[in-house]
């Protein structure tokens, strides 16, 4: 399945960190890193520009959203997902899985596929997963992935069952991919179950994928499972392909997974809540699982003429104080999504970068233990 | 009253039309300019990076806005305007008059001033010519107008009274000011009545300001009316001070008012309608006083890869399509804010460069001419 317009380089590991380099027909990826998410082929609130501004080097889109609107068919005839929404750089979609399960009542489930009605407009639709590639073929993102079932993460004979249909359609996945400049992952799923985790990863690395996502964590299940999740996958993964944890998350986790052999990541987090008025900051309280925040809301921000994180380099920090954030988001100012979007951004991409680094130099593990030091010293 | 930081050299006239630069203490302004609207310490969906790749040389802040919030207080606390929202270049704020006087059931008028309930929490405040000289003073703006009242503008006797006030108020406020680095504007009215036009611009000449604002049009009365006031007070307002028509416009505007001796313009139109989905475009319909836009909510814009505005060098024009910036409008992205925000400023501050540019030549006439031809080809 390898295509001569990706590669995955594996350049030095730490401990069960990894630092690599994939090559997509779009540009290089250094890992581990975080993707900001494109949900409707915008990262809300920032232009390519400031992406690109940012560092940032792979955004994520969602086949679900934008098969419904504008279309995929449409996005392909106006020369494709980067061509429409004016990005460059490499592109992964999901598989819109994960937002047609989300639907909850409004979808059916059966062997073959998923019947579903659309939450813009009520209309009914199929995904099947050679309708989930062919959409992401339409679409042309570098990386894609395919049509998986997330299922509730707690219950085992569900699991059982929904893993089945998911290693089906990974096969059917890879049968209906005809695209030779776009790289498919599979996604391992199992819940909280390591039994059914190592299952997932053993049958998908047999089929054989450009990369492997590990899918249906960060939907309410501990840190600890998710860990163990990433713990029982890990040894079974090809060491010479990536691996990428969908969904998560905050800047905590993307140190921890990193020491559990995670290379890329998404999280709509840093744009959620730069939405909400929060920035994120580098700490989090000790025994918090939640990512240490500003909400901006809090009355002692008014008279602060500080930056959101003394030090950060980001436009929002080296131009704006946290009062003037403040009375942005107090008066609903589209400019304080964007700053504050910006500023949560450069931080997990921020991140990423410090943890590849110290890979490469052999010292993640001390940087793993300054991360958590500054913490406990708030 | 003119002050050594302020300085205003007439480089040029073409008719009555003038090319000019204003020199305040945060940077020189080419006129005729036009000034983008930061009604709350930002310009909507703008950052002040954006601002300065836009060419803006000075924008517009609300008294009346940030006296509620976050107080003019705090902002002189944390270094005033330019500071608090990172602009380097020259401010102009209004008096909060149009504002309150807009508040209709919500505010009384007596000769000494107004006392009004805010549109946020219902509290009661109270605006004098001093109260409002102290609040500019608080923000800090480069040029700062008188407190005026803006009547409706076709009752004749209640003009007469309107504008009894307006000429008290004015000299108030000049006695009030106490800042030798502000610049510090009267504002003519009277309605749509050309004799009252005249008296007040006659009178507040007579009093002496830096600059002189012309205020209660664009409120409802036709084009003709608005060139017969400009008309009138053309002839009787100091050829080496700025004019500045406030709450203008369109376009055609910007040609048609700087035909009358207008310098100065501000207007929310291009980021009102940027946020409504609708891209300001050069041209006019025949007959049509409304200025031509593109609605993006429009179906035929769904596939159309064509630019906003084809030739425009804007970021949005150069980078997407019609058919994405529809979809942003769609599907309610803040980007698409933005980037529609940036390609209407981007025409008004173009149109005043290109307009300039055309006085210093002696070439405009040729250039209105221009300007009408097109719209008459459409």
């Amino acid at each position: 399945m390898k295509h001569s317009t990706f590669h995955f380089d594996l350049l030095a590991t730490d401990g069960r960190a990894r630092a690599g380099l994939l090559q997509t027909p779009h540009g290089e990826i250094p890992t581990p890193i975080f993707m900001p998410v494109g949900t409707q082929a915008t990262v809300k609130a920032v232009s390519p520009r400031d992406l690109n501004d940012l560092g940032a080097r792979i955004i994520l889109a969602n086949t679900y959203h934008l098969y419904l609107r504008p279309g995929d068919e449409r996005i392909a005839r106006l020369g494709g997902l980067h061509t429409f929404m004016g990005w460059d750089g490499p592109i992964l979609t999901d598989s819109g899985g994960y937002q047609v399960f989300s639907l909850a009542q409004r979808r059916k489930i059966d062997a073959d596929g998923v019947t579903f009605r659309s939450h813009i407009d009520g209309s009914e639709h199929r995904f099947t997963p050679e309708k989930s590639i062919a959409v992401q073929e339409n679409l042309g993102a570098d990386v894609i992935v395919c049509f998986d079932e997330c299922a509730v993460p707690d219950d085992y004979d569900y699991n059982v069952a929904a893993l089945a249909r998911t290693h089906a359609w990974a096969e059917r996945c890879k049968a209906a991919k005809s695209r030779s400049d776009q790289a498919l992952f599979g996604i391992v799923q199992g819940g909280v179950f390591p039994d059914l985790r190592e299952q997932s990863a053993r049958f998908l690395t047999g089929v054989g994928f450009d990369g492997y996502a590990i899918g249906g964590l960060s939907v309410g299940e501990t840190k600890d499972q998710m860990h163990q999740a990433l713990e029982v996958v890990d040894p079974v993964l090809p060491t010479d392909q990536p691996r990428y944890l969908m969904g998560v998350g905050t800047p905590a986790d993307l140190v921890e997974c990193v020491a559990r052999g995670v290379d890329m990541f998404d999280c709509v987090l840093p744009t959620r809540m730069a939405r909400n008025g929060s920035a994120l900051i580098r700490t989090v309280a000790p025994g918090r699982s939640s990512p240490a925040r500003l909400n901006l809301r809090n009355a002692r921000f008014a008279d602060d003429p500080a930056p959101l994180e003394p030090g950060c380099t980001c436009y929002a920090c080296t131009h704006f104080s946290r009062a003037y954030l403040r009375h942005l988001v107090m008066a609903n100012e589209i400019l304080g999504h964007q700053l504050v979007t910006l500023h949560n951004l450069h931080l997990m991409l921020t991140i990423a970068r410090e943890i590849r680094a110290a890979i490469l130099e052999g010292q993640f593990q001390a940087y793993r233990d300054a991360y958590w030091r500054m913490t406990n010293d708030q």
